[in-house]
């Protein structure tokens, strides 16, 4: 077999067979196939598509061309979440301690974040002590002990994806459907679990910035799940504003302690509390009607916080920053951003205000950044929300002062107004299955 | 500026400016763009095609990348003539002294093959002495003594393309009618001739094997060399069939010799003919049919084969070769390929006659392959010919004997009958201006 004749065939439109893919993630995840013929394949997928067969068969190929987690240890029903990523995203940390205290088993391995602010991961090594790091053995005896084990990912987790993620970053090939279903779901498949909810972000903070496309990748990589034997939905839910009011790594785990206790912002409770419902519905059988009465229940009882606190204590986190949260260290600096004029806040440029958080320390822009913690944006107003000239819109907190004059600029210019009241958009906007 | 907004431009169909272009063309022939970059550009370019304007800047730039011939010292009016390459395709050796022979300057740079048979300068090699070698001074003045020099391509002509084409060739990028129309007239521009002909071949043993492709890339070329202030004209002609009737190296020189002397086959003597009557209809702002009677007239009068002799004379070539053009060694192998039944040939396939030529030692298939000068083919019949069960049709010539199996294979399996005549094909096609 060909690398040449393999590119040449998805140029002129052809299927690539079974083997043909497994030629190309073996050679991939080798070196043995150069990369200028790899992106040269990667642009004629760009051009011609993968169909359904040939998306599950590089997404099965690239899942196993690495390290993949042994579950079956793990006694009961596993469920696992992923987001395509948005600005003030925290639904992982609010509804997988929900589902693992009504009995779901969450052994979920977790990314760090490169781009607006941190990971899952990172958001959690803002509490004192956590550790992300357990080894196999661990993690599954926690998981089977207390329902919940968050961890980072393995580095050989998924190679061929590393490398083909790596290339289509410089290629202006990242945009192709089908490859960033089979890229997201090879590390869902290889992360072991058997029930996914998958939350697909919409709008202008997320990676899909149109609705019909952000459904066309929930249902490319729905099929790829199905396919792979799992149990499955998608989420479509707007990233069009940033999700609830904290952005920033200590500041959201502040917010998913509020949500954890009952309170916080109604758009961020619908969407964690939907996820953690799909999840149980999936892992359990349970009606997604009954399965959301369940999560809200677990959620007025304060079982789920007492899960959350369990799950920091059981991987060494300081529980006393859960119980007292003004103990997470405050940024040194904060500057107030207030409303130019009277009027509605009629758009949110949400990725601007992602890189707001970055600039101001939240994110990493290279892998080796540093992140501070304390670092981000707190809001007062969002979008459809009237505001008096002068008013505080929001708070940026950095520790790095120099950061601020940009910063600010960058959050001030993705505000827009109007003296007409927006259209509200759903936070949870549609359910592929 | 940056490759990756370059290929995103170009993937989403947009025209790239000068700078860009000249941006690509530099980091390719500097290295400063990597491969991965460069083959994804290329195959965004295989899709989405280049503009008239992006044709001929990227020509512009590849000609101008490495050397550029200065043939300013020459007193005359220069011509050149491409061929897109063809199997028994010996044009440039009749047509070229023709043309001198009547006050054309000819000052050309010619390939070595890489294919089926080798390139003009290996034939030329295969005159015992022959030197394709000559300094820059040298070479000039040869030509304003006796009008006529053919030397090597120097090794730094054109790097930007070299480097493209060793791209596209492992990334099935090759086949882009604007890739391959700058190619070619990125090597004729830096090649310095104010009048070029060009011979794009047409059929089963051409690169471009249907008509219509043909002609598009005739007419691209034109334009091209038009563009870059060049006189030129396309012939487009048939290679359905081989040219001639003789392949391989010393063997092709011998068939020269015949049409120089005003012998040979009828198709090979008409299209060597109208190429060197466009050569002096351009060079001279002469009328083609009175350029073409003045062709006929240097052959009848034997001033084409004289130029021919001197040339070869002036570049250490033992002239008693052509005059007494037995003294080429013989190969020591030789088998006859004998008609299967009664009927008319019907179709050859050209390039598998070409590939049987290779097989027989005629033609290389790695840059460092020695080529047997003495092996090849000698065709008795040709499409259209009426041929008897048993009758000879072509002779293999070899001095590896192990390559006689193979190669006649080949040739038979090339070989179509049928018993109606088939419909006869027009050497020159058609002529593009």
């Amino acid at each position: 077999m060909r690398m040449y004749d393999i590119i040449e065939k998805k140029r002129d439109g052809g299927e690539l067979t079974k083997d043909e893919i497994s030629f190309v993630v073996k050679g991939v995840t080798d070196g043995s196939i150069p990369d200028y013929q790899i992106s040269a394949l990667l642009m004629g997928i760009f051009f011609r598509g993968m169909s359904e067969k040939e998306t599950l068969e590089l997404t099965l190929d690239m899942a196993h061309s690495g390290e993949t987690a042994d579950l079956s240890g793990i006694k009961g029903d596993v469920a696992d979440k992923h987001s395509t990523g948005g600005v003030g995203d925290k639904t992982s940390l609010i509804a997988a301690p929900i589902a693992a205290a009504l009995g779901v088993k969450i052994a979920k391995m977790s990314g760090r974040g490169l781009g607006h602010t941190g990971g899952t991961i990172d958001k959690l090594e803002s509490i004192k002590g956590f550790s992300t790091t357990l080894s196999r053995e661990a993690f599954i005896n926690q998981v089977n002990n207390i329902g919940i084990a968050i961890i980072g990912q393995s580095k050989n987790l998924v190679p061929a994806d590393k490398k083909l993620y790596a290339l289509r970053d410089v290629t202006a090939t990242v945009n192709s459907i089908g490859l960033i279903a089979s890229s997201i779901m090879s590390k869902k498949l290889a992360s072991g679990a058997k029930n996914i909810v998958l939350d697909v972000k919409t709008g202008s903070g997320a990676f899909m910035k149109k609705l019909p496309d952000s459904i066309a990748l929930a249902e490319k990589m729905v099929k790829i799940g199905k396919g792979a034997g799992r149990n499955i939905v998608a989420l479509i839910t707007d990233m069009d504003k940033p999700l609830g009011n904290y952005i920033g790594n200590s500041l959201e785990i502040k917010e998913v302690i509020e949500v954890l206790k009952g309170g916080g912002p109604e758009d961020l409770k619908e969407e964690s509390f939907a996820i953690a419902a799909n999840m149980v519905s999936l892992a359990k059988g349970a009606d997604p009607e009954e399965a959301l009465t369940l999560v809200k229940g677990a959620v007025a009882d304060g079982s789920a916080f007492e899960k959350f606190k369990e799950f920091v204590a059981a991987q060494g986190g300081d529980v006393s920053y859960i119980d007292n949260p003004e103990k997470f260290p405050q940024a040194k600096y904060a500057s107030q951003i207030r409303a130019k004029k009277d009027g509605y806040i009629s758009h949110m440029q949400t990725e601007d205000i992602g890189i707001c958080a970055s600039l101001l320390g939240a994110g990493r822009t290279k892998a080796d950044d540093k992140i501070d913690f304390s670092a981000g944006i707190i809001l007062n107003k969002k979008t459809g929300d009237f505001v008096k000239s002068g008013e505080v819109i929001a708070t940026l907190y950095t520790n790095d002062e120099s950061t601020l004059d940009s910063a600010e600029r960058k959050f001030i210019s993705a505000i827009s107004y109007s003296e007409t009241k927006p259209e509200k958009r759903n936070t949870v906007i549609k359910k592929v299955m």
